[in-house]
């Protein structure tokens, strides 16, 4: 395995109908990456909370394996209290148990492409 | 006013940090969408809990200036309890004391526009 990985991060929920898409993303950037010679190490999906698996499985499954860096992209609209306290804490004790270098990054609803994915989307509405 | 209009959803937060970057994303799709000579009626923002303007009180305030039909698209990416049974009470209860006919769309993060979007993100980010 890779020394270095990329967790997609999502908020977790007690209902199977919440995670399903997230799953389902999930193994639509897998498929499109191994057509990606230049990506590096492989991605995961994990929960902050109320779903398996979370957030400390995967980065201890990760160390385990030999991955030293990992990349947290979260899959939320917008940085409130979870992306500002909760999960940089969860990485602080992560960082200090294991070998390893978590960077969090952004939310991916601030990138510009999921907002102008969402402007086509509006757009795409209010013709119809 | 148009007899239509479009809501854009959002969570809310108590936290304003986390809705700078759903007004700023309304901001964009307002200007957006003045070049789009089809397009049915105004976009507005509003939060099912936990901020302001509420999903009510705007439905309240477009049903006062004569709007009959609202378009919901909810700014989530998954559609869980929230948007399973919460809003569509909210939604129901609003019809039967306005004049006025509302749909629920699916969460925008479903639509293949938006997992494209990520899926160019996490790209991006594996490849930087």
């Amino acid at each position: 395995m890779s020394a270095t990985a990329t967790i997609l991060l999502a908020h977790g929920s007690s209902d199977s109908n919440w995670l399903a898409p997230f799953e389902a993303l999930t193994e639509r950037i897998r498929s499109g990456m191994q057509q990606q010679p230049d990506s590096q190490g492989p991605i995961h999906l994990a929960y902050m909370e109320l779903a398996e698996p979370s957030l400390e499985q995967t980065v201890a499954e990760l160390a385990q394996s030999g991955v030293r860096h990992i990349d947290v992209l979260p899959l939320f609209f917008a940085a409130g209290r979870h992306l500002r306290k909760d999960v940089p804490n969860q990485i602080a004790a992560l960082e200090q148990q294991l070998p390893v270098s978590i960077q969090l990054h952004p939310p991916v609803g601030l990138e510009p492409e999921v907002s102008e994915a969402i402007n086509q989307v509006v757009i795409r509405l209010m013709q119809s």
